[in-house]
């Protein structure tokens, strides 16, 4: 797989770099880390943060800025952060409110992530946790369901970052995490699978005219290879699926996150999204919020997933309408 | 090729409906046609406007809205749009103080914008054009400039908007924007060719660890095929070709932009980016205004450009910076 890069293991610090320099108005590297802070954090406010493996690029680091998360910690390509980078980051974002931390249902994320709270907390820091599960997809081997952390958890990050800056305590903030979490299901496709520098494997192989189901951002199979029909029937077999994990009625209000996987351009994603928004007005319920974009990637994946985000308080979509300043939302 | 499209015909369609619907509190489409106009027009300014074939995305509604284009005019796949749809939109922006296009240097767009503006003249309108030929790859067969406009277009309609939003009037805003085109220079190279919908063939072929120079933004072939090296290597060569454009030295000060084609992950430009930074940096020139990211695509091609806009004037750079509210810039 050809790929613009040098030396593999260099990649995630060039990055980094990169990412820091690009931005330079708003984020800011912590040196040989792969912690990225906010150059503006609110005094006096539970600062949240967020992280995980590289290869979702623009998540986290493109959530970290005014108004929103307080810093990211970026791990190797698909490998969560090291627990003591994430205590590092607990004690450069506190501002004496406490630390929330966002963490994707994956067991290694979830590990270290927990790890360092513990540790932080040792140490004196007021430091809890959300653990996102959007993932509705299920296990191909048992047909249980896989909970993982994938698209919506960056629709966890500016709601909880817009609570937070609201003087929301962290208590609080948790409560509302996990209501948020509960109320959120996410399908993904792919029509690729993406390649991880440095490997010439590919993670999974599908047929010319094929996609994979409940594939996850990682690269990890999905649960059924079929034939891709056509926009409208995926859009159709999508929402279907996403239906049967909610009390669903007309009038309910959603949040919707139409998210490409990395190597889908822009008119794929938009004429989904605009079968996607066919479908829902047939169906009578009020879509008042929607994003159509690549939100949480997985490197050079093609494919896009569809998140549902039922908006049981209207306080939630006054969080996810608020003005923030980082490049990726 | 496997692309989440629904009937081909359709395509161009569906993806400025969805454009609509995801920015509904930005945009609007005019229905049947291929303009996209912005919610805010400013009053009593000069309007800008661009457009050209879709394919581009988020080129060129991602860059219509409060602050920066009042409109854009997208035709089919690769192919500018009718003569009596850029009039129309003329007649759409038009508040009173005339309307500038902003056309790239295809020979069908400058045919079909020039022939509207000169019956849009003839309605009453005060209709004036900047031209973008930023592209300085040259011609396989003969070595001469092609001149194509290409992805520094996004940087012209940054500059000329803000300038025309701080009461430019149209003369002053021809001149503006010629000596910007003229101080600005793109170089392009491809990993792989992209497809457009309906049709089966790419639009070239490339080797394995292979690119292309001098790529087009419609799929147009390079001039030369060159082994893939390492990122360094690639951004060593594209400074070096385009040094020779400017009276180089150190202290100049520059904007960049690393642009994707499409298919290219985050990840990869930003390796990319990162060894232009430190290569500029050994140059000794002053990067002070920088983009990473896809900014003008070719559908799925994956590559990358580099441009290079010299900062002839100080205000050139405040245009840069001046905030608006568009979902592409």
């Amino acid at each position: 797989m050809k790929k613009i890069m040098n030396r593999a293991d260099d990649t995630v610090s060039q990055l980094l770099n990169s990412i820091a320099y690009a931005y330079d108005d708003k984020l800011k590297r912590i040196p040989q880390t792969g912690i990225i802070v906010s150059q503006k954090m609110a005094e006096n406010k539970v600062a949240v943060i967020s992280g995980g493996g590289t290869g979702h690029e623009p998540a986290h680091s493109g959530y970290v800025g005014e108004g929103m998360l307080s810093a990211s910690i970026n791990g190797p390509i698909f490998i969560p952060p090291a627990v003591n980078e994430i205590v590092q980051a607990i004690e450069l974002a506190d501002q004496g409110q406490g630390v929330l931390l966002v963490v994707k249902n994956f067991e290694a994320d979830v590990a270290n992530f927990l790890a360092a709270e513990e540790l932080a907390t040792k140490q004196g820091h007021d430091v809890d946790h959300v653990i996102v599960n959007d993932d509705c997809s299920i296990e191909k081997s048992n047909f249980k369901k896989r909970r993982r952390g994938v698209a919506g958890t960056v629709y966890v990050h500016k709601i909880l970052t817009a609570a937070a800056g609201e003087g929301k305590s962290l208590d609080e903030l948790v409560t509302l995490g996990d209501e948020v979490v509960a109320s959120m299901n996410t399908l993904g496709v792919a029509l690729s699978p993406g390649t991880i520098p440095g490997t010439s494997q590919t993670q999974f192989s599908i047929g010319e005219n094929e996609i994979s189901f409940g594939i996850g951002i990682h690269g990890e199979a999905g649960y059924r290879v079929e034939p891709l029909e056509s926009s409208e029937q995926l859009a159709n077999e999508l929402i279907n699926k996403l239906k049967t994990h909610y009390n669903w009625k007309r009038g309910m209000k959603l949040a919707i996150l139409v998210n490409g996987l990395g190597a889908t351009p822009l008119m794929e994603l938009h004429v989904f999204a605009n079968d996607v928004r066919r479908l829902l007005m047939l169906e009578e319920v009020e879509v008042s919020f929607k994003k159509v974009g690549n939100y949480m990637t997985s490197i050079d994946m093609a494919g896009v997933s569809l998140t549902f985000l039922e908006l049981k308080e209207e306080q939630w979509l006054t969080y996810l309408n608020t003005p923030v300043s980082t490049y990726g939302w």
